[in-house]
């Protein structure tokens, strides 16, 4: 069992540079990674995993790596993009293993390439507290496709279909060892529906906080860019539940990671995806995002989200 | 004192989306940000402060994110690269109060645009460990200088001059509450450098582990790079150590995050350089990557150096 070494971490990540692609001018071992840049524009996000938060102490490094890197590309599926590289930042605890920290590194550059976002750049560092947890932050960086198209989620409108790319609920599954660790984020599948509907897809996200509260946000965000508000209506018997997940469950539940749109109502959702719902216009009375319509009863399907923080 | 909620976070970096610059067209609040990107090439790095490792626990918060946000700009500088944009990832306490959090995310915008880099993009999760610290990253994105040029680590050569932007030593100060905290990165000095001597500016770095290590480095990637073993020769009455600092510490001292350059050595430096030993050819027989002549002595000046997890 080999201490914690920093350099030795960092010589480690170098000593792959020979595999990234040639657009990676300036590799790992600098001040800064340099990269021939494919268009005009360019999109990134940063995100992490932390033990205790969203990995439990005994989830295997190698699906900790994975979900770090995996959160990030379902953002770049959700914009519609075509991802291009990750950067990592690791803060690893006093107790880890030199191997596990390899592990670790080793991961995260496996599952970007697999992922299509080759690892070009990062840091990593030690804590002193010893009771203090890995914290994993990637940055992805991604460009848009060639005909420029790039999905917000405020750009839907009244009458716009809802569509979802998989089932839902249950992803943190028993123990915690469920979907959320091993999921696929949905890059092609967003590619398949812009290469199908072009501008007619006009908002889209990934689902990481319930299907509920999250198409309240599009609807939120939608609403102050468009000047006019809106509700998302879902039916019961359309939501595709994950097997043995109940409904509350399958909008409730976070982490699913798959994609939810809105497209032009007169649009055809393409093979994979599943209508679940509407957009509509929201009385001034009605202060509910998005509502759930169960039989003959409209409940309101934002409650049952799940908001990092307030549990 | 208001409990820490992540989305009141978020919604607070969003709502100042009115300042930032017109080439940033999707803003903070959506998946990702997307920006119009000034060049062909991109220049990216990350970089972390972690309380209990850069920082204390009684280091003002403000300070926190000046610092992050500054080492990053430092890595822009030691490119020769001018600052486009910063994202930020926060991991906080569970102790900390919503009137930190916000300071600290205020202070981050706040120093990015100073430094040239607005922030957009970011995330923020609270710990369940009662006594995890604060760790703060920061990714920085940046763009070569209109004629292309920029500077590696590993381009020194025989008969180079090499240069430092400013006085060594001491940064962490009594107390820690030294120069670490308070620099400015030296994206000026580097740009006045590259102005004055184009390519004849060999090598570039900046200083975050002491004068001795980082030369080292230096000399390392260049000998790796041009295939000629070298070695950093300094002299000892050359340095310029701040006030009250010895010899030893302006050498093995971090933090610094002043500017290491290897210049063509028919060059001159220009003001605001110091000139401080040359790049040598170094000896099949002698290992040493960087030494000091103090009068008759000749010292490894590598064993000086703080590396982060040996100490």
């Amino acid at each position: 069992m080999v201490p914690l070494n920093e350099e030795m971490i960092l010589n480690a990540v170098a000593a792959d540079n020979g595999r990234l692609p040639s657009t990676v001018l300036i590799r790992p071992g600098d001040d800064m990674a340099l990269l021939e840049w494919p268009s005009n524009r360019l999109l990134c996000a940063v995100d992490q995993v932390v033990v205790g938060v969203h990995v439990t102490t005994s989830t295997p490094i190698e699906l900790i790596a994975r979900k770090a890197v995996a959160r990030n590309l379902s953002d770049v599926a959700a914009m519609g993009a075509l991802p291009v590289a990750i950067l990592a930042c690791a803060t690893l605890p006093v107790a880890m293993t030199q191997e596990a920290a390899h592990e670790l590194l080793a991961s995260v550059r496996q599952w970007g390439r697999e992922f299509g976002a080759p690892l070009i750049g990062g840091d990593t560092t030690i804590h002193t507290d010893v009771a203090a947890p890995l914290v994993l932050s990637i940055t992805v960086l991604a460009t848009p496709r060639t005909d420029g198209i790039v999905v917000t989620r405020s750009g839907a409108c009244v009458g716009d279909l809802l569509i979802v790319s998989g089932a839902l609920g249950g992803s943190f599954g028993e123990e915690g060892l469920g979907r959320h660790l091993t999921f696929t984020p949905r890059v092609r599948a967003a590619q398949t529906l812009i290469d199908a509907l072009g501008t007619r897809v006009h908002a889209m996200m990934d689902l990481s906080d319930g299907l509920g509260v999250d198409s309240g946000r599009m609807m939120h965000a939608s609403s102050q860019k468009g000047g006019c508000a809106l509700q998302a209506q879902f039916l019961a018997e359309q939501i595709p539940c994950q097997c043995g997940v109940t409904l509350s469950c399958a909008l409730g539940d976070g982490e699913d990671y798959e994609l939810l749109a809105a497209i032009d109502g007169r649009a055809a959702a393409p093979s994979g995806f599943t209508v679940v719902g509407q957009v509509v216009a929201r009385a001034e009375s009605d202060p509910r995002l998005a509502v759930v319509l169960i039989g003959d009863e409209c409940e309101d399907a934002t409650q049952l989200g799940w908001t990092h923080g307030s549990k």
